[in-house]
């Protein structure tokens, strides 16, 4: 089902997307705010800096956020993100119930960070290591390449796999799970193995020869979906202007995902920021 | 009576200067904070756009913000700030009824708005109309001038000017005010007359000649502080550098008085990146 069109689509349920969220509805935009989990922040057990609150845990500020956003008559949905794709003016977003219409897309989804923590990913990072099957699925036609994961996402980047090889084998790294075409491997993972670009992956019981590695690891990251829309990133941050706008029109981002200092006070003002910097462009547009 | 040497004294008990101040307490800093009252913010009904807040009045806010700050074990007093003066490698900062030594200070004083709403400031501004007696006093010397204001601030900047010269004249606006040694013309005030310069300042009742005007209403704002310190200004607003720095070493600003949105998480982030830059500083000079 494909829902009414919105004006923005918010990925993040962190201070930046409901900071955000908050300053376009009093700007009388419609939003809708999309959040797996309460991320890294939620992490914290007391955060006792923020203007106007006293000690709270990050758990704590991160409900009370989501509950102002309510408040206010914002929906706040707990779904994942799988896919956002350009169509004509407006984006298509896809999530592991929905597909939603919105004018332009906040991306605070936190810092991106690396999808799996293995030796040899920085090495071998675009050399046989991919983090996105649209963009490099092409290089490994009718090649043997391991995918890793065991989720939706996983599934969502095999179908965009399959359209160069078949001859895929999937790496659970230890999750218990099944697909109904592919082997699976539930081993750990120990490394990925290379000269000048990847040749192996090693497990904790086994060597396997692979020319490409893809991660499909629990959900598509910012890294991720600012990669398959071509949104530019400096080194795991996404690039934006003042306005908090990528190099996508339409396409914003704020909060841990664009760098810069990790931490709250920053988050909102990149939140506010963004909410009126996609004010003013849906009025350029409606101009 | 001169207090011991602190890390940061803070001017402003709004968001931008209270954030700081938490947020160099956490840094480990001696931190004071000095507010004549509660400023521009106080004045607004209701916020409902700050995140982790539900809707909250101007005045409960700043009052949550100065509570949390006594809380951390911040001293907050109420006093009015005459002067900062440059001492070898710190700070004095003279109040109506202290003086404090500090090793930087922060200028968080809010929008700094034009003293004295009347006919002809725009026009004579600097030509013949003056915010800072240490500044401009030089080219009146033994020439007629007038002083607008009725207080602390007046007497201060009467004592700079009598260096110059004794023909002073008060005008306190409405206001009932007498000085011991100058004449004092209690009319409301219309307008600054001139062409090329100023010539005259008209009342409700008279026009007077003078050669130049000076201005000492109610208290000095962020506008003449800075100018009697040097600090450099574009309009009405403080320039600062990314950490908050202004021209002069060890003078930060924060808030709505260095211009951009006069939003509350604007100034909660500059608040947060001033601490982290005066921090900084510190460090540097502890090398």
């Amino acid at each position: 089902m494909v829902r009414f069109m919105i004006d923005t689509l918010i990925i993040g349920v962190g201070p930046a997307g409901i900071s955000a969220a908050i300053n376009l509805r009093k700007l009388n935009r419609t939003v809708r705010v999309i959040g797996k989990d309460t991320g890294q922040l939620s992490s914290l057990d007391v955060i006792d800096n923020l203007y106007g609150q006293g000690p709270i845990s990050g758990q704590m500020l991160i409900e009370k956020g989501i509950h102002q956003a309510k408040q206010l008559g914002i929906e706040v949905i707990t779904e994942i993100v799988l896919s956002i794709v350009s169509n004509l003016d407006h984006f298509i977003i896809t999530t592991n119930k929905n597909n939603y219409q919105s004018k332009t897309v906040l991306l605070a989804t936190g810092k991106p960070r690396v999808q799996i923590d293995l030796e040899g990913y920085e090495t071998f990072k675009s050399k046989g290591v991919h983090l996105c099957a649209t963009c490099d699925g092409l290089f490994y036609r009718n090649k043997p390449v391991a995918i890793i994961g065991s989720g939706v996402y996983l599934e969502q980047e095999i179908r965009t796999l399959e359209n160069y090889t078949k001859d895929i084998t999937i790496f659970t790294n230890g999750h218990d799970y099944n697909h109904d075409t592919y082997p699976t491997v539930k081993d750990s993972l120990c490394a990925f193995i290379g000269e000048k670009r990847l040749t192996h992956l090693k497990t904790s019981k086994n060597t396997y020869p692979f020319k490409g590695v893809f991660l499909a690891v629990n959900h598509p990251k910012a890294a991720e979906l600012s990669l398959k829309l071509g949104v530019i990133m400096t080194d795991d941050n996404i690039d934006v202007d003042q306005n908090m706008q990528t190099n996508i029109k339409g396409i914003f981002a704020a909060g841990d995902c664009i760098g810069g200092r990790l931490q709250v006070p920053k988050a909102l003002y990149n939140g506010f920021l963004a909410a009126h910097g996609i004010n003013d462009y849906l009025r350029g547009r409606e101009k």
